[in-house]
């Protein structure tokens, strides 16, 4: 037993971890230095799946990660505070830490890294985006010499089955979105998920990495699923797309700043992430010389994100093994100086970087736009709503009355690339036409 | 300049590798530590893409090996010899190994990783597979807590380039494979791409890394694509499927042998992996906890492969860095005892396993089949054949005649789970069947 564990929290993913944990036959031989000394929980009282002696299992968590023999902390608590306090101090006292928590690291991702730095230890996120799926780890190492240019992900499986399901059944999102409540794919309060908050944290973490610099979770622009209606994805079949919750995050040119955001997008049929289905997660890493890669996998689960908790802990095991410190030593060298374990770090696995990245404003992104207008049944009214959009410069793609809803006539337009800001002044102009009843879509196109 | 490369071949691959090292701006910063010292080729003469000073180049590519100030080798000249003669020099004399040879680990793993580990060094070979999309660290760092079952993947973009445009096209193996090769997308000889033996060394990789043991090539069974024909495409296509060229490896049990075969498949039209097209390569793996994941990208080209090949060379320099070992310390230690190294490898980048696994007979494999039968049309020959396949337990799914060819009646038929020992038994018993023309086609169902 050489490398000892405090687990924080054992919820899905904690039980998960310590299931995997407890029956190691078959698994990697490294796994039986793996010692799990504490884990901390809210209630003693409550029944758990999992066996823990009494010993182990505690409500202290402060006394977890200021406990001198421990090696790694496991935070799998989730939320912001105390989270993020009881990561912090873990860290200082120079144990390296595993996470799941995306909110934690979107928000405080730079005082996290920065005091992991200066204490030479490790944070370990693979947990964090996309479940089970490694994405972090190649992010991190197998892709590292690449420059990044793109990363479009599907990284929320709830709005993922949602959107599946509209589009399978023809269902409204509401009564979807009920049903998945029901089934445990959505949670009672679902605004995380369906406003595109949890891929914000996703994609702001994702973008950190692939682009080498830090991300204000404010500058992501987030839209999510709830305005989606199965009209839309009517339309989007017909026209040859899907409709995807998408986080991107994209850089044009080496030099130009970042776009990052969330929303509901057009994607066409034939691209990878069209088929990305249900529950399932995938991330597509666009860069030079790769081209195109993908990760594809269960974005959520307690087996599959266990899978990533616990290979995070066994990297950090096999790593430290690298530094021929014994868990002797490197409780030792804790008293020390601890700008002296910097050096050791693996540069591929710590964050290198402290700077902000630059995002653009979303009226300056470049992109095609999808938009469905509701009109009085008069003559000429496309004529004005195309004289609308040649006023800003918004080239159409195609503009077709498409049917009525009831005394209405309903247009839909599909334009092409086009800066948003201007999209956006020609749409202000065109809700004054006294032709046009209301705007009811407006969905960007991959 | 920090760590001192030693290229091995200066082709496709080679050529790439330099040129991202010679392009670094933007890309990881520690590839400014990276330093190419010496570059090995046949010929000094031939006209190069690349821009290298007199003394990087040399033909004396056993200098390069011996040279005791370079840190890394990077084999990208592939063949079996001298390559891995040249190899195991290299890792004898203390230096890394990073390699694209799939031919030669496949073959030669044994020893090659014998050698690493008694020189306690490391050999990196994510470019072997799956050009430059992530699978070989993910495999050994990422999933390795998990109780890998099945690895499938689409491994040779050649044979898929093939079927895909077969499918698409309606088109004849032979004809497309005259317009692969025409377009550079297939080889003067072919071989070892349309009858497998690429795709079945790359099985043989990710089957020792996925089930912790070696492989003997000679175990896995290998077939390739020439006898698909454009009438069992259409035929898949009608009963749901795709053919693909799928590497397997699976263990049905944790106790049981390993089946490890290339052959193509019918692929469940709805099955990940069977909308993976082109040029394109996809694994899919298989584990518990993780469920299901898959890595797709581009399977082959200079640039996804220097970007493998050069992501080793960096994880390589990462993880020498947190081994506190400067170059200096490197090479003195390189005089001594090598033995007082190994305890310092990390162990899910070192091979860490010994022992052969046992690989199934096929006679044992347990799959579905689909078969084409052509028959003189007499009544009852349906139900001589279903007698047949009874007699030896195969229960069938479907068993239809489709039409004629000529003067002959077209059978065909799906069948449920069988051992393929049984299926090959009854098919035995039916060829002696006075009606049965002829089975031009039998295809594994996966």
């Amino acid at each position: 037993m050489g490398v000892k564990l405090g687990i924080l929290g054992l919820g899905i993913v904690g039980t998960g971890t310590v299931q995997l944990l407890q029956d190691i036959t078959g698994r990697h031989p490294l796994l039986q230095e793996i010692e799990i000394y504490r884990v901390g929980v809210r209630s003693l009282d409550k029944p758990r799946t999992v066996e823990l002696s009494t010993e182990v299992l505690t409500t202290d968590l402060e006394a977890i990660v200021n406990d001198p023999a421990i090696d790694i902390i496991v935070e799998v608590m989730g939320g912001l505070e105390p989270a993020r306090s009881l990561i912090l101090k873990a860290l200082s006292n120079g144990k390296h830490v595993v996470t799941a928590n995306k909110a934690a690291i979107a928000r405080f991702g730079a005082e996290i890294f920065t005091t992991a730095n200066q204490a030479g230890v490790y944070v370990m996120l693979e947990a964090a985006v996309g479940g089970g799926i490694p994405v972090i780890q190649p992010l991190k190492q197998s892709l590292s010499v690449n420059r990044i240019h793109t990363i479009t992900g599907i990284v929320n499986g709830t709005t993922n089955y949602i959107l599946t399901r509209m589009q399978t059944e023809g269902s409204n999102f509401g009564d979807v979105l009920a049903d998945a409540q029901r089934l445990g794919y959505a949670e009672a309060d679902p605004t995380a998920d369906v406003e595109g908050l949890d891929a914000a944290d996703k994609i702001a973490i994702l973008a950190s990495l692939g682009f080498g610099g830090r991300i204000n979770l404010q500058d992501v622009y987030t839209e999510g699923i709830r305005q989606v209606s199965k009209t839309d994805i009517a339309y989007a079949e017909k026209l040859g797309f899907v409709i995807k919750l998408l986080a991107i995050a994209k850089r044009n040119t080496p030099s130009s700043p970042l776009s990052v955001r969330v929303h509901p997008t057009f994607v066409p049929q034939a691209h990878p992430l069209a088929s990305i289905n249900g529950v399932y997660n995938a991330i597509l890493v666009e860069g030079e010389p790769i081209g195109q890669v993908m990760f594809f996998g269960p974005g959520a689960g307690a087996g599959a994100t266990a899978s990533a908790v616990t290979s995070d802990i066994l990297n950090l095991v096999a790593t430290l093994k690298t530094q021929r410190v014994s868990t002797e030593e490197l409780h030792q060298s804790k008293i020390q100086n601890p700008k002296s374990k910097i050096a050791s770090l693996n540069p591929l696995l710590a964050c290198g970087h402290q700077e902000y990245c630059q995002i653009a404003p979303m009226a300056e992104l470049i992109t095609r736009f999808y938009a469905r207008f509701l009109t009085n049944d008069q003559p000429g009214v496309i004529g004005k709503l195309g004289t609308c959009f040649g006023n800003y410069g918004v080239s159409l793609e195609s503009i077709v009355q498409t049917g009525f809803q009831g005394e209405l006539a309903e247009i839909v337009v599909v334009t092409h690339d086009v800066p948003e800001g201007n999209f956006r002044q020609a749409l202000a102009e065109i809700r004054n036409l006294s032709a046009i009843e209301s705007i009811p879509s407006l969905l960007r196109v991959l």
